[in-house]
């Protein structure tokens, strides 16, 4: 944070005058008003990486779902709960130059949710649950004909067979980078304090080694400086044209 | 913790030499690696309890779901998720003199929980969750034949008809003693610091004012110190004649 406030102070950081858009964390879909359908994020990597965009220079917009981890300072801060107040909250931020779509999005909200506590009624037979698919916010964002950030990139959370589910739901999404990562219980990953992960763009995979989640954070970020600092050189040269 | 490791040094609290078992907090039911079923159970009356009924000489055992509060300090503390590993965990925690069941359990379980993470198949169909009930906790110990704790409470959380719910609840339960409240998203409870609730047992029902979690916390302990007093008079001269 204070790197953050020197860098935005000085001027001086390579993000300097862009905004980025950051999600994190997970959602919550509620099924009742005391329960809900929740995910294991706990938002430290979308933390960590709103954390390192702001050192860079960037004005973060931090979009977070309910994490177990505090918001960094530094950054404008929305909160939502469900994946739908998500996609609004992510549509008001916008324009952004960059997106990164690090929040766990539940791909499922209970269609008839109560408004009143379920209860058990005596026959052994459980309510039942009706489910409606999320919008998808990615996808959303990244398919928008007009005032398209430059960047958007996503993650994918897998359990199995990271690298081609991650590169097949890169060109699904039509995002630019896919950040992707094993959650499997036995990584310790999700909830935990390290990430391995594999970026994927549209020249291939490029696997990093396991690190803190913060490192992962603050090379993501320079790799995002890096693109959209190219992005506007090819901008200007082409205007010279 | 202080007052309690005091009272514990000192052996004079009127629980001393009593065991309580206090379940607290919410449970987890797992339906995919990274997907779960949670309630908005912060923990914070559940622990409250435990740290009262600790400061007045009982030796606590305290089961706990994953709560959002920490557990307190001079009490046996065991770590569950799902509401059978609640269970398990009560039933080895027996015989107690007094159980009190704070925990917001899961009335059911994802009976088809999945290895691997679900997937989207790209039919906008929701996978089929199947549920199963979960065994009640209150109910096997409150209606137990051999080894029952003298003093079964159960918590009520409803959103409606407090009273009247809850003490058709006990009787259906079987336990001694409901103590009731509303968590209706509007009262601010569940999650909150403060608890209104109604005491419920044979002879009626007896509500508090609003107050803080502790209060409620000390008030309640007081009553189960005086309910095993009252009913160790009663043996003791039973004993007599």
């Amino acid at each position: 944070e204070i790197v953050a406030a020197v860098a935005a102070a000085l001027g001086n950081g390579p993000l300097q005058g862009k905004h980025v858009l950051v999600t994190s964390g997970p959602t919550h879909e509620p099924i009742d008003p005391v329960r809900y359908i929740a995910n294991r994020s706990s938002g430290a990597q979308g933390t960590a990486l709103a954390t390192a965009l702001a050192a860079l220079g960037a004005r973060v917009t931090f979009v977070t779902g309910p994490a177990l981890v505090p918001p960094p300072g530094g950054v404008a801060v929305v909160r939502v709960e469900t994946a739908a107040e998500m996609l609004a909250a992510v549509q008001t931020a916008l324009p952004a130059d960059a997106a990164v779509f690090a929040a766990a999005v539940a791909d499922w909200r209970v269609a008839n949710a109560a408004g009143q506590k379920m209860k058990k009624d005596g026959t052994g037979q459980p309510p039942a649950l009706a489910f409606a698919e999320n919008a998808d916010i990615l996808a959303a964002i990244a398919g928008m004909t007009e005032g398209r950030p430059q960047l958007v990139v996503g993650f994918a959370a897998e359990t199995q067979d990271v690298v081609e589910h991650a590169t097949a739901k890169r060109l699904r999404k039509g995002c630019d980078w896919i950040v992707a990562n094993d959650v499997s219980p036995a990584t310790g990953i999700m909830g935990g304090s390290e990430n391995a992960v594999t970026v994927i763009d549209a020249a291939g995979a490029e696997s990093w080694p396991r690190m803190a989640k913060d490192l992962v954070a603050r090379r993501l970020a320079a790799r995002i400086a890096a693109a959209l600092g190219a992005m506007a050189d090819v901008e200007a040269s082409g205007g010279d044209i």
